[in-house]
């Protein structure tokens, strides 16, 4: 297996990236790729221990910021490190791509044929799936990729999402709903209620449409979304989980006992943070690119690199591009 | 002050309706009309000290119910609480409508001229207004009145939760802000894109796109969204918060110096819980129809219902719906 990584794309690039390049080679004995500002990415490299590592450095002249526009981005940086690293993946020399860079213009760089692997055959919208970090790790898919969806499109993301649940969680009929503003008969947007019917012809194990509150409950395994939507949502869920955290920790420390008791309950809370940590679940992979795609988070630290990695290894070996060219392709 | 309540809205009802309105006009003093059927009504009534309350009862012989086709029951159910209830408000023998019942039914009773109150001249659209439980407060419009939306409609969304919240709250120029996936120019779907422009040139404190995780920070008073979308945030919101206090619950339950530390953290659990306790905020707004409706949740016990009231008399008081005919009207 022989990854990419774009050393250029997280927050505080090339450290976490590099790091988890060399922790993620380590662990899983992959071949990594490290696209980048090569005497940056080199002087990461040298503060770890990467002997016998198969790791490689490939000169990018420049990179990709949080606040570029994608759009332009994708058309004038052209050796950019998402360019070089999503061009090797196009020649067949990687498995996987991975960075944490700007979703926008890692979306932009590799749909289009010229720069990056074009799309599946018969897709007409790669979309983001994400893990929503409850028990059940159900997918939420589309995340932002398409701000604005047809229903040909929302159908499309429920059966991507099935295929990569059904290949990664080893679920043999995934249960699909449309998440809406009610269950009730009349409830939905146009788009919605121009999908329901789609669904329901698709042969996909398509359980309805549900609120966020089934979805959190774990009714589906794969919920389909818009993907403004489904960003605000994925968003709100994880504001709401921060706010909630910092809001328990003030009024814990505002008095003497319930310090003692938030003390107490430390392991409790660690096991709740580690269950909704972003950084556990890795990144989100692009799905109906013609390749294999993973975006992580731009705040990831080494280890959310590392997670990201060990899933677009997963995500290779499973044969997930293949089985959505098979499912969806004429 | 004369305030309707709709007798036969709650989950439970009329237990809770009629309870919380005996609480609202002991509390407050105002005279109370309970719309529903009269002997289910009174009997409630029976077991409540109503000794010198203002409280009268009017009959209803139907109810709609939470499962019935919003715009069937507004057709049919001619005869219904609802339509009781929004007649004495249309006929000015009341100041404000409460009801704890299906959303959807309220808004078409009360939107229709002929059952309800129409709308303000001027407005397009009525919207939901909902408060979300964070220390800030801020207004969420629209919570779902309007599954589809346009940008005109979005732009008075934010001129009416504008209005409530400087009325409401005292905030003289209330940050109106385009609830997005993202803040960066090129982010949002085709109706955000197109409501921008409208909401630089409107005279509002506009202060651009936020994320929900600004948002959940307090960066604006009023978040703009539309009403499928908005409706998503918010049930998205509650879910979570839902799942983190039973998830934390869980944790602290399976050991047992957790549990003595969660026994002794209880008074800030206490307080995390209280602030983001829907009952207190009250029920939901329908702005821009001619008249004071206030929506409860369905799950109201008692003292939400009190609370809704308590909100409908101020709503009424401080004149919100003559100040959006005012600055919408023509």
């Amino acid at each position: 297996m022989r990854i990419v990584v774009d050393a250029m794309g997280s927050d505080d690039h090339p450290g976490p990236d590099v790091a988890g390049a060399v922790m993620a080679a380590r662990e899983f004995g992959d071949a990594i790729v490290l696209v980048g500002d090569r005497p940056r990415v080199e002087a990461a490299l040298a503060a770890q221990d990467t002997a016998g590592l198969a790791i490689e450095v490939r000169h990018a002249t420049q990179a990709i910021g949080m606040k570029d526009s994608p759009s332009a981005a994708a058309r004038e940086k052209r050796d950019s490190s998402m360019h070089v690293g999503l061009a090797l993946l196009r020649a067949g020399e990687a498995d996987a791509f991975v960075s944490a860079g700007n979703t926008g213009a890692i979306l932009a760089v590799a749909t289009l044929r010229q720069t990056g692997v074009g799309r599946i055959p018969g897709v007409l919208r790669p979309a983001l799936g994400v893990v929503f970090p409850i028990e059940s790790k159900p997918m939420l898919i589309d995340n932002g990729a398409n701000a604005d969806a047809k229903p040909e499109y929302l159908l499309q993301f429920g059966q991507m999402g099935s295929v990569y649940v059904e290949r990664m969680l080893g679920i043999a009929r995934p249960r699909v709903a449309l998440i809406s503003n009610g269950e009730e008969e009349g409830k939905g947007n146009h788009l919605i209620k121009e999908t329901i019917p789609l669904m329901e012809a698709s042969g996909l194990n398509y359980v309805g449409n549900i609120e966020p509150k089934e979805f959190v409950r774990g009714a589906a395994d794969v919920g389909v979304i818009d993907g403004f939507t489904g960003n605000v949502m994925m968003k709100t869920a994880e504001a709401v989980a921060g706010y909630m955290s910092d809001t328990i920790r003030k009024y814990i420390m505002a008095g003497t006992l319930t310090k003692i008791g938030g003390a107490l309950a430390r392991p409790a809370f660690q096991r709740v943070r580690a269950q909704l940590d972003p950084d556990e679940v890795g990144g989100a992979p692009l799905l109906g690119v013609n390749g294999v795609v993973i975006i992580a988070h731009g705040r990831s630290n080494a280890y959310a690199m590392r997670q990201a990695i060990g899933q677009a290894r997963r995500v290779a070996e499973r044969g997930i591009v293949a089985a959505i060219a098979e499912r969806l392709g004429n």
